[in-house]
């Protein structure tokens, strides 16, 4: 604990300096990484060495929404609201108007496999994906979820074998996101268990990996390392977006997970979607979720289409939005001021490390550049 | 299936006649029940009996929303869209309205232990308990869940002891909702099992017991019916509403579940809240809801915390409503004429009988009526 504190300690002097509020800190595998989520100066500015400690009061009437931050360095979660003055300056564009008499049916399009998935929504991920040139859409189901926590779930269930005599080995290459294993085997499911790192995998049953890229928490681009025949391989490209990563090309796996959380900062709407070529993993995970939760929040749906086309206006209509408004463009720029502020920190400190990324050609912007990895920092000490 | 479509025809003459266009039908313990939806004249002209079979098509360009549903019964799932001519009628005091920045963060308010809960929303429960005297809420956590089928699910991890050597048996009384079974079991878990039958459960050793009361099937008030020294009472009160049964005191348990879908009509936006009186239990439920989904959308939070404010509105401020706009006396009503209808309807039919359900003087209307359960009918042939 009081190495603990320690750290937090220089944590603090450098997010102070660099206007950086909250701080992610988490253990995997041995090594310590952070995940940092910045903030606005307002934010952080009475930040303090609280740890986030929940002194619940039945019913207490503390004040509403992220504005109870203030003065609390969150070491457990951290929160993308970096993108908010982004959509501050949007202003009426990304305005969602929901009556009461609507949304009220379970249903969205029966026609579909995933039926509750919003036709607006799916139109505004095809969409996208097409502009941005990150993945392939043609010839693939849409599932969506609450968050992208949930279709890993989904997927889980999908592809472990149903009557298996043992639970499917789940693995990743270290260092992965800390919450896969205690996702994989917090209900003590017979159908998969965490099996660990990925690197050391070595057993000819079949198996899962899950490959992160850029990965959470090192940042670095990543691909499948384990390569045995009956292996089952479910893609997180949650931060494959132009903002964190040159695009190379896109993504043309069986199995690939993308989040509005990660791509356009709407973690408060937990919504996330799959795409799936094979129609019977479709279907499993659509039952997974109707199982799960009955569905998808249509609310969040319909506002995530509407952020998702504004996302994709901002840079096919230009003219209707004010100059550097365009998203990837505004927020890839922000992430390399913000990059810049935090590795003459790191410099000045002489206490830790950054890694250095690799640079290549992004096929979106034409332009090249080192990745700045979402919205985590991996430190070596 | 020949006795399916057989039994279905009857039920199509009888929807027809009544404007009654969504069944539900399910098996549970060797017994038939019917789930019923009733929906607009409209909704139901065209109706066949087409069962809900997906032909999916990726991306396929079917048009959008409940309108799809022409044409359909579906046999799986039912849908409240009885409640949607009401929410027109109430115009714009339900239009919500949200903004690209709004909502960005994972968090509501970190003094809570559901960190996640909207406290505009937990104040709108509070007041409608209140308003309705349905249930107790001082002393009480909320924990808000994607519907109260994940709420369910964040139950059985809660209160399921975390390093037995069998998992618990979870029970409840025949006849019981049918998902209870698949949900429980669904994912192998070695936390808990699904043990049948309440009636026939004897075994000394800690359980869970859910109690549904006004019960989905059968429409009956429910209690306890197991009552040995280590059981573990869910009270499932999703129905415990004065438009379909009389209020006869505030639920005083210990652990509550509520839901929009039942309560208002909004099932799109997969929103329920728990009533908790353990500290533990609730932090519990919180951690598998994080596990699970991390929180529940804040967009459906917000558009339920308005709904449930018009809700409690529309009988304190009378005078900004219109004449028998007060939603349960509305809804009340509503239910009583398709309960006349359906029974004429049944008992022309000779076919079938429904249950009298019992007679009861509701605190909260100070009507004595009948229940009228819920979404849903049983029927003995």
């Amino acid at each position: 604990m009081d190495l603990r504190r320690m750290i937090l300690g220089h944590f603090l002097v450098i997010s102070l300096a660099l206007n950086v509020g909250f701080l992610y800190r988490d253990y995997c595998k041995g090594n310590r990484h952070y995940q940092e989520f910045f903030s606005s100066k307002n934010e952080c500015k009475n930040a303090s060495v609280t740890l986030l400690e929940a002194s619940p009061q039945p019913f207490s009437s503390s004040s509403s929404s992220s504005k109870a931050f203030d003065g609390i360095i969150d070491l457990d979660h951290g929160d993308p609201t970096m993108y908010e003055k982004y959509w501050q300056q949007m202003g009426d564009k990304t305005k969602v108007v929901i009556n009461g008499w609507q949304f009220i049916s379970y249903f969205s399009d029966v026609s579909r496999v995933c039926w509750f998935l919003e036709p607006e929504f799916a139109n505004s991920i095809i969409r996208l994906h097409k502009l941005v040139g990150n993945a392939i859409t043609e010839d693939r189901y849409i599932v969506v979820g609450t968050g992208s926590t949930q279709l890993f779930q989904a997927l889980l269930y999908a592809v472990s074998p149903p009557n298996s005599s043992e639970p499917i080995s789940v693995v990743s290459a270290a260092p992965f996101y800390s919450s896969y294993p205690l996702i994989t085997d917090f209900l003590k499911s017979g159908l998969h268990k965490w099996a660990g790192d990925a690197y050391t995998f070595d057993i000819d049953k079949p198996y899962i990996e899950l490959v992160t890229s850029p990965n959470n928490p090192d940042g670095f681009p990543r691909e499948a390392v384990v390569n045995k025949k009956q292996g089952i391989l479910i893609h997180d490209f949650a931060y494959y977006w132009p903002q964190y990563i040159p695009i190379s090309s896109p993504a043309d796996h069986d199995i690939m997970l993308f989040t509005v959380s990660k791509s356009t900062g709407h973690a408060g709407s937990r919504v996330g979607w799959a795409l799936v070529k094979d129609i019977e993993i479709a279907k499993k995970m659509t039952e997974f979720i109707v199982l799960s939760t009955i569905g998808v929040s249509k609310d969040s749906q319909i506002r995530a289409a509407k952020i998702l086309q504004v996302v994709s206006d901002s840079h096919q209509y230009k003219v209707d939005f004010k100059e550097g408004q365009a998203f990837f463009e505004h927020n890839y720029n922000h992430m390399a001021r913000r990059w810049k502020q935090l590795r003459d920190a790191v410099n000045m400190s002489k206490l830790f490390s950054l890694p250095d990324f690799p640079s290549g050609s992004c096929t979106f912007s034409g332009r090249t550049f080192e990745s700045q990895p979402g919205n985590y920092f991996w430190f070596s000490d």
